[in-house]
């Protein structure tokens, strides 16, 4: 019997068997299997052997759907919010009921995956990636900011991006860095998959689609504020960091307070998006959409601890830049520094960031940091180190001198003239 | 005029110009210099002019010294403390004025740097290093732990670790694995050198030595626990971070709370040691005293970031561990998995370890994580990365399985058999 998405099926691959639900597929070489528990498996399909357990066990096709939500008509009342999907956990929710290969999908498909949307936006769909996001890629940033300029040009009042949560923060840093937006660009995903009960992704991306209609017109991570469902925090995308492996407020800002919150009440009226009093942030309507999405792909980051081998930077010769995770205020092994220099001497651009992650590198302190700034090796003053890397690249292709860019706030990744001991 | 410690200079190098009170230098290609803020720099001999501007301006042999504190009499009603000094901002305390050169400081030398802890224990000080934190290396742990050992062995009640706050955690780590002792070993450094106002060093110092008197024979950090000068935390060395680069509270405990904290009234009396109810430690006396200081040093941390090339991980061929600092539950980019499988196909240890820091990997979950554990990638559970990279260093040189010790907990740096999702 062939198995086709929807029907129970048991899979045998390299001595494991796995039984869920078969899920389309976005790949001819692969499996991909709902678990009971909730996750989605991938299996190569050459391992493994299948037997189908229950013919079309699921409706994966349309399963959720209201019978009258065949044709959802667009409300002039409302504004319109572009959902863009990348993949991952949150993305997963509207993908394996569409199929999720096709390059758009449409306000029906959106509200068959979460029908608590009903009703908030008309919905414009499409898909740039459908990929796990540790394999983002600076190709998939420079396609997702063309894919967010195209849909703000195309009349969207602000964009949801659904991304997943490994490396959420490296792409928000890139959009944020990419684009200037009239609107809103909020990114949000899932730490729970939608059939776990724990599940973030409704609320995740309710509030999400909340802040996107909403006077902030700056690129912001939208996720749980608490472990409770109480409310979303909205992160600056330069300033945010996932600093938990797994709980649904794993996301944070760091060296910063939130830009704002989206808090979620049991009645949907109580659903409401706030900004921190005092922050200073870009108005709706106050850019022009503009974009600049190239990149100098060849930048690297590099941690350095103690008892590091020095020919772990040997694959540095050439390279466009280099992001340093140093130690405290920015320091590495003495015996390091000539290294550095070289690179600087050759045409590498190399940049100081801090592995303590809160506060900010100031290498006129202490010998170390002195010898290193003689070196050439510039201060990135309290950028994130991942956020420093996607600054890099995004510098040397746009800017005329990217050492003094890294030393500049360019969107809000940078406090500029802050002390080193505040 | 031939310049001496104490003198206030001008030093004119690489077109900077400084000033402050030249310092007893452990080195002879190098001057240190406190300048008037507080820090000391060092300079290139070589490369340096230097004009004295006043002879003495600080007797940087004896001052702060009371009179009557030149003989430092036994009591046999107190504690014996040792303090061993590995360099870093603390230490330089003690070091300018004594010269720092030599392998061992008395009584006198501790009270003479910190009068405070006059009367709080009998003191034996040793010199182990000299060193700036970010130069530490693995050789230096193995020197540490023998001194800690032959202090011990020698009949102190506690020992007192004066470190960098750089690299801190690191040596914390490796002695938390090497030592079973049944006293009290406390790291602490400082934040701020003692020359200015805010220095924290007196405060750490002093509930360090408290600490040492205390009842928890781990090996602990002692750090303010918060920007005012009202306790200082005790970390457990395996858990501790240095995660602000410049306050006084950059030390925290990560994935767990502190173990206790040291009140710091404003009354001598005040000063009080507490663990945290509910907390398991061991107590004094609990184990005999035991080294294990040997490590594998060929074991690198290698941190995953989207774009990476792979030739990062060409260096790592014929290494006896790697250490991943991967994305979410433990991921990196699909394409380096077969790197990473080669590796351990020829026998090299691969550990995985979060960069969100809080929480525990989980490979199971996802696709990804799965092939990294088909590839025999090791799971560090919720073992912080540099943790990781110390603990593998020694688990090589010291048990039969390594594989399997990186999955149990050791030294309190493992949580065993927590849920991925609480």
């Amino acid at each position: 019997m062939t198995p086709s998405p929807g029907d129970r099926v048991r899979v045998e691959h390299a001595a494991v068997t796995d039984e869920g639900v078969l899920m389309p597929s976005s790949d001819e070489d692969h499996l991909v299997l709902k678990l009971e528990g909730g996750y989605n498996v991938g299996v190569d399909r050459a391992d493994a052997s299948v037997e189908v357990l229950e013919r079309g066990a699921r409706e994966v096709g349309d399963d959720d759907a209201d019978g009258d939500a065949s044709a959802v008509s667009f409300d002039d009342d409302l504004p319109t919010v572009a959902l863009i999907s990348t993949g991952g956990t949150i993305a997963s929710t509207v993908d394996y009921r569409t199929g999720a290969v096709t390059a758009r999908f449409d306000a029906e498909d959106v509200l068959r995956a979460v029908p608590d949307l009903a009703g908030r936006a008309n919905y414009r769909g499409r898909v740039v990636a459908n990929i796990l996001s540790e394999n983002m890629n600076p190709e998939i940033w420079t396609d997702l900011a063309e894919a967010v300029r195209e849909e703000v040009e195309a009349g969207a009042d602000g964009v949801v991006v659904m991304h997943g949560t490994d490396t959420m923060q490296y792409s928000a840093s890139a959009l944020s860095f990419m684009l200037d937006t009239p609107v809103p660009i909020v990114f949000t995903g899932s730490q729970r998959s939608a059939d776990r009960p724990s599940s973030d992704n409704v609320m995740n991306a309710v509030c999400a689609v909340e802040a996107a209609k909403s006077d902030c017109a700056e690129v912001m991570v939208c996720m749980h504020g608490t472990p409770s469902d109480d409310y979303c925090a909205l992160h600056r995308g330069t300033r945010v960091r996932k600093n938990h492996t797994s709980r649904r407020d794993a996301f944070q800002t760091v060296g910063a307070e939130p830009l704002g919150r989206v808090d979620y009440g049991t009645d949907e009226d109580d659903i409401a998006v706030s900004f921190r009093e005092g922050k200073t942030y870009a108005r709706r309507g106050d850019a022009d959409l503009d974009i600049a999405p190239d990149l100098v792909e060849d930048v690297e980051l590099v941690k350095f601890t103690p008892g590091m081998d020095p020919a772990a930077l040997d694959y540095l010769d050439g390279k466009s830049g280099v992001v340093i995770e140093g130690t405290g205020l920015g320091h590495v092994h003495t015996d390091l520094i000539p290294r550095f220099e070289e690179l600087v001497d050759d045409g590498t651009t190399v940049v100081m960031t801090s592995q303590c992650l809160e506060g900010r590198v100031c290498d006129r302190v202490y010998d170390t940091g002195r010898d290193l700034l003689d070196a050439g090796v510039v201060e990135a003053g309290d950028t994130l180190p991942g956020t420093a890397k996607v600054k890099l690249m995004w510098a040397l292709a746009n800017v005329a001198d990217a050492d003094d860019a890294m030393g500049r706030d360019l969107a809000g990744e940078l406090t500029e003239e802050s002390k080193p001991w505040t």
